[in-house]
């Protein structure tokens, strides 16, 4: 086996995790590989607070004879060098005398070097950077760089880019099968949605994860609320007032001192600046409750604003079979500003899926 | 072989035609089989006004010394029972006593009536329709059924569903290998575009055929130009204007009696109701001109305009990886109507296909 191949078996290893498990951590995979090319120990990071993967690896090799000190590791990740809830996994290494480690991508927390501190202590570190290993921690990637949750915008849209008609009306654009999808996959993928009162009063959707066979799971919302509408008795009949044991509802507010007696219910307050909620103290009161991945379900202006604080890193969009011909029909982004051709926003297409004659597109926005 | 597959070897003799030299006629292909299974004649219709496939086909069997009395006749469409151009394929089936015939989809044309008098002629026909062979021929069949030509729409779009930006620009939403598609099959397979004299005004495009390696190719134009602003000869150096040999500039208009020194313009006058161009006129003056496929390449108002009048086939959208983010950047259907949910104009996806970072959808319009 080449040393790509080591690589990626530990890569395999590191996507078996539970994404929700692990947060806000990183997928790690790792595989001790003795002189003789033989996998000697093998493990990934399972949840957080536990052992790393290589912590496991090294200790199944151990437990299995190995002569550390002519192994190779495998990782899939630049080992850590900081102590957080373990102690750094660089130690570990330079203890055990592993002489060579080799590494599929590199962390973009400041905090960590690893692959320095390795080589400083006379570890031959070698870099095979692989993208599927950098696309796999994407989230990690952007809580670290950019310091807020990862943001995924979802829509449902007509061919002529409309998500519901002049009365706000959206049942359905999409096909059974789609938002089956959306289910199955985004809001499953998600820490949370994020949403306004808006769409939530008018809507009267559960927002849970319903997926066929499956018992229906919860779901944290983020609802903008500034005048907290959700608090007044009357609406609690909503769907989304379901009870809630492993989720919240997180209401969004610029008010301040205000209690709720819903035990599920949590007030964030974020001031507001010319009207908008002030995004940077969203994204940190978020991280803060290890919110890593965010599912915009929303209607056009939270889209627009989202986008404005440059806050979508992926669209998915259903593109479904039918025209409304209707100027007033609510568009995907609701936005007023003026913008040229030449400052339209570039999105790269990461994906294109057919479902039945809905067309589910994937784009990552070029910020 | 059997009998279906005598019949799509006259369906790939049938495809084989040059769709603008056999207007108004349709594709057809025959295979004249002997009673051993051989194929002693076959043939495919060429060129309007000259041979039909079944003529083709038989001539070729007497040729061979083909028993006809003893032959089976496949045929791609129902043999024509009429005299147009060329005498009934009936008379010339049943004249040589060919005993059977298969069919492989029916002639809409109500003049046509041949299964019928083949049947009580005595010559057993069977009918094995395929759906191929009935979509081979929807620019036959729309005119034959809807008296008007195949109207196909095409725009490009960004994500959102819009065509240019609030001053008009659409340069360039799709990618250039998208526009080249346009050319080498969109432009390619239409008779005229039918636009507007505010597009042709505004773009400066040439609106012909340019396929890499090949000599460029006139293409014919309907402009809707009420007021005749393209007969003005400051608008002369326009793009659109160069000399055309083969095709013409048809400016639709509601005046009367005006008459141009452009060799190659006409004025096609059609009234004028509510705002809008009498389309019914209009279709008949195209199909009179042996204008049997049109590809609409226009702004938003005229887009939404012939929605309205149930004008449009198909779409193709070339959905780019866009967005505008201006509510007054312009929609590919521009219409003040109020449309409901519920009343949305329904699509079927028929075709999807990625060119680059471009999704090229085709939808047919079910009115």
């Amino acid at each position: 086996m080449t040393a790509e191949q080591y690589l990626q078996r530990a890569f395999l290893l590191a996507r078996q995790a539970n994404p929700k498990a692990i947060r806000p951590n990183p997928f790690v995979g790792a595989v001790v590989v003795s002189e003789n090319g033989e996998i000697a120990g093998e493990g990934f990071h399972q949840k957080a607070g536990e052992a790393h993967a290589e912590v496991i690896a090294i200790h199944q090799a151990i437990g299995h004879g190995a002569k550390l000190d002519t192994c190779t590791l495998y990782v899939t990740l630049e080992p850590c060098s900081h102590t957080g809830k373990t102690p750094p996994c660089t130690d570990l290494i330079i203890k055990h005398r592993i002489p060579r480690v080799v590494i599929g991508s590199m962390d973009p927390n400041p905090l960590v070097s690893g692959a320095r501190i390795l080589q400083e202590n006379g570890v031959i570190v070698e870099k095979l950077l692989m993208p599927d290993m950098v696309a796999l921690n994407d989230t990690f990637n952007i809580n670290q760089i950019q310091k807020r949750p990862k943001y995924v915008l979802k829509s449902a849209i007509t061919l002529n880019g409309k998500i519901a008609d002049s009365s706000g009306k959206s049942q359905w654009i999409s096909n059974e099968e789609s938002r089956e999808h959306v289910h199955q996959y985004l809001r499953t993928a998600a820490d949370a949605i994020l949403t306004t009162a808006k769409t939530v009063l008018r809507d009267n959707a559960t927002m849970n994860i319903r997926v066929k066979d499956q018992p229906e799971q919860e779901l944290s919302l983020i609802i903008f609320d500034r005048n907290l509408a959700l608090l007044e008795k009357k609406h609690h009949h909503h769907s989304v007032f379901y009870t809630r044991n492993q989720s919240k509802i997180y209401l969004v507010t610029d008010k301040t001192g205000i209690t709720t007696e819903l035990p599920y219910v949590e007030i964030i307050t974020i001031p507001v600046q010319h009207g908008l909620f002030d995004l940077e103290m969203l994204h940190k009161e978020l991280l803060k409750r290890n919110i890593c991945q965010v599912l915009i379900e929303a209607g056009g202006s939270m889209n627009a604003a989202m986008m404005d604080a440059k806050a979508v890193d992926e669209i998915y969009t259903f593109l479904c079979p039918r025209i409304l011909m209707d100027n007033a029909a609510i568009n995907q982004f609701n936005s007023s500003q003026i913008q040229p051709m030449d400052d339209a926003i570039r999105l790269q297409l990461l994906e294109s899926m057919t479902i039945g004659e809905d067309i589910l597109l994937r784009h990552k926005v070029i910020h």
